[in-house]
């Protein structure tokens, strides 16, 4: 516990109402893990804080900047590299109560929201008025608003929509001393001063609390199909995506699963997958219903030359829902593997990707580790899922060996070490290998701008 | 002439060759002015410098780092804003033989290109393959990628496929300390450190000096058709264009003239517009062939349902460039009413459009101005072009008048005083009045980081 925990939960208690703090070792160890899953869980946080509005937000700053405490915002705790554990001490802010949608304008075409909203519940309210918010992150039934801002966000419809920063317009802001800016505006343009507001999106709480965001949202597409395909070769896979954008047809998704994620999904949820293909493509086609037969003919046709050896299309939302649950159970069944899992996140320019997906599978079977290879081809993004028993300290040493790997074949592939999950604590070692030391320089120098007392979720990203 | 001008007038003829190096004052007169024909030039360039290389960039950087002599980069000088003019001596960095498109990647779908680039140029070539570079700033036959990048432009497509920003996924910067640095990944996605990309764009060469970018594109839509419609009111167009968005239609382009715009440029230019109309509405629609027809149909329907007075629709590509001729005309149309005009660039969220141009007709009317209104409806945005005579002095001092008050409206109604033109030197004035002061105090911490002996266009943005 930081020396001064036990004063910041007595003024937060006073403060915010004792119902909103919590500070026993039971209660705060719940909050000590998020979805990475990682092994090496450093610390507990001294408290939890529950916020209610940007008042409450700045009330708690302003006690952290006094105690020079740590604060670690937390919304449903899906993220993946650590970003919002506690390193060393500090409290987490809770957004899970600043969960209101607070307007969606069907003029405007836009939404805007607190933080805590999760995901999927603000697309099913702009889907009602025929509007659409496009990021998708595959979690996006509990992940919430500011954690897809936190960390840039992706998911499987960024090949046609864009990630997450394309969408956010203007930010609400509680800075490290105490003070609320909003970063941009309401409008869909704004050539108005330096872009605070894509500064803010994916850094991870490092720079200031979003405590209100406005979102663009754009007329929801009227039809949507997806079509799988199996393949005996990732290249064969690669070679047919090449072909339907030469075709200038843009599906929203171009997703892939490798033989093991193919075969570990069957295994766990069966669906029947064929076992014996080394991957499957899984085509998201939209737009007017008028488009939609001649797109699926004319990547019908193209699958069927790059040698696909069958092809499933989902006539109706059963069929649907049956391919997409197939793809997003592949974390889950790899967890039944073995007593954890982790996700990892890396991404290559779309040319390199075969030999990515390629190399990982080396990497993985030389350390021998099971693995199993989910992403977003169209995007060039890969996450190899990695089933492990952190007690055996041997795998866990290869499993170390083999990421380390991994990024230095990203990295010579011309790739990045996180396209849409972020840096956090987990990656934190790795980023300069792929970060060149000029622009690490600059990212150092604006975060003592914005935090120069270091108590936004440090030991995080540098 | 700044003091140390002529000492590196001398050394850059010696390390870059002197035929690079313009300095008489006749040349340095021609680069004095740019596309904001602003009346007050206070200062014309110590002189003009073109570059061919990163090399010759940091060259030029570490000459002024050391003289302390502010460097103003310049690409075609169509820049609006006076953000490429010398306000108080320095050199102006000329990027016109850094033109090469260095590469254009069919499987990544991504060009790389030197900041000289003409952006129509880049687009044509992109074309060919069947790819897709979107921005469309309607000077694009003669403007500089650079330039967009540096001011973050727009176009009449962006209200579907968004700005410059979402096309830019990788810079080379030179520093201005004289070093160069990569600010992201050539990968669609990067989540990985501080997003330094966004934030050099739109930021008018204050913060580095940008020397290659990696653009993202996307494939062409197969086929486009343009319609033009007239309004008897401009609520009747704006009501138009709500209706057409909830019938889930994403136009590429929902532009509008008012019936100034629409008077002068059948003025001058006859190509048979309806004078007596109050607006005309210039809707493109673009996507598969098959669901042109149908998109077309919705729209006629809907246009026909808000009290459209006549439509038109291009069959083909002669029609398509008539139509699209007369909007683009409107600047040069204006141009023919006195010695000199003047564009402008205010935006709102789309529900107060209607308000903003009636309220700048109004502020026009009552300063004895007249002005053709056009813009971006789709956005939220209008384009305020203004016929002057310098030379009288009290038309000059009731326009200025005017733009402040069409400012504070703006901001009134919600919007930003630049959404694709950027703030340069003519709008510093003003930006206090839509920024906020704690995103204001941030944005200068920035500068300072990047730029401490502010040398890098200074006198720009604020």
């Amino acid at each position: 516990m930081l020396t001064n925990a036990k004063k910041i939960i007595k003024e937060l208690e006073r403060k915010l109402n004792p119902s909103n703090v919590l500070s026993t070792k039971e209660e705060c160890y719940a909050y000590a893990q998020d979805a990475s899953n990682s092994k090496e869980i450093k610390n507990i946080p001294d408290a939890v804080v529950f916020v209610k509005s940007k008042e409450d937000v700045v009330t708690v700053v302003e006690c952290a900047k006094k105690y020079k405490i740590p604060i670690i915002c937390r919304g449903a705790g899906t993220n993946t590299v650590g970003a919002c554990r506690v390193e060393h001490g500090g409290i987490i802010l809770n957004f899970s109560k600043m969960d209101k949608i607070i307007e969606v304008n069907k003029e405007n075409m836009t939404a805007t929201v607190q933080p805590g909203v999760i995901l999927g519940d603000l697309q099913s309210e702009v889907e009602k008025i025929g509007l659409f918010y496009p990021p998708d992150p595959s979690n996006l039934k509990v992940s919430t608003i500011g954690g897809s801002i936190a960390q840039a966000s992706g998911g499987a419809k960024t090949f046609k929509y864009g990630s997450t920063k394309n969408y956010i317009l203007n930010l609400e802001v509680v800075t490290a001393d105490g003070r609320v800016m909003k970063t941009g505006a309401d409008t869909v343009k704004n050539a108005t001063g330096y872009n605070l507001t894509s500064l803010f999106v994916g850094s991870e709480g490092t720079l200031g609390i979003i405590t209100e965001a406005t979102l663009k949202l754009i007329p929801k597409p009227e039809a949507c199909k997806v079509i799988m395909a199996y393949f005996n070769t990732i290249e064969d896979a690669v070679s047919a995506v090449n072909s339907i954008i030469e075709q200038q047809i843009f599906p929203a998704t171009i997703d892939f699963m490798d033989s093991n994620a193919i075969k570990t999904v069957e295994q766990f949820y069966p669906a029947g997958l064929l076992c014996d293909k080394e991957a499957a493509l899984i085509i998201e086609i939209d737009g007017f219903t008028k488009s939609i037969e001649y797109q699926q003919n004319v990547i019908e046709n193209i699958l069927n030359m790059n040698n696909a050896a069958q092809i499933q299309i989902s006539h109706n939302s059963d069929e649907y829902e049956r391919i997409w649950t197939a793809r997003r159970s592949s974390m889950g069944a790899c967890a039944k593997l073995k007593p954890n899992v982790t996700t990892d996140d890396v991404i290559v320019p779309r040319g390199n990707l075969a030999k990515l997906v390629r190399g990982i599978q080396n990497i993985c079977k030389k350390y021998n580790l099971s693995t199993c290879l989910v992403g977003h081809v169209g995007d060039g993004s890969v996450h190899p899922q990695i089933p492990i028993d952190y007690n055996d300290e041997d795998e866990y040493n290869r499993f170390k060996l083999a990421k380390s790997e991994i990024y230095d074949l990203t990295v010579q592939l011309g790739g990045v070490i996180s396209g849409e999950h972020g840096i956090g604590a987990d990656k934190r070692p790795f980023i300069d290998r792929v970060v060149n030391n000029v622009a690490l320089d600059y990212m150092r120098e604006m975060k003592k701008v914005f935090d120069p007392e270091n108590i936004l979720n440090p030991y995080k990203i540098f």
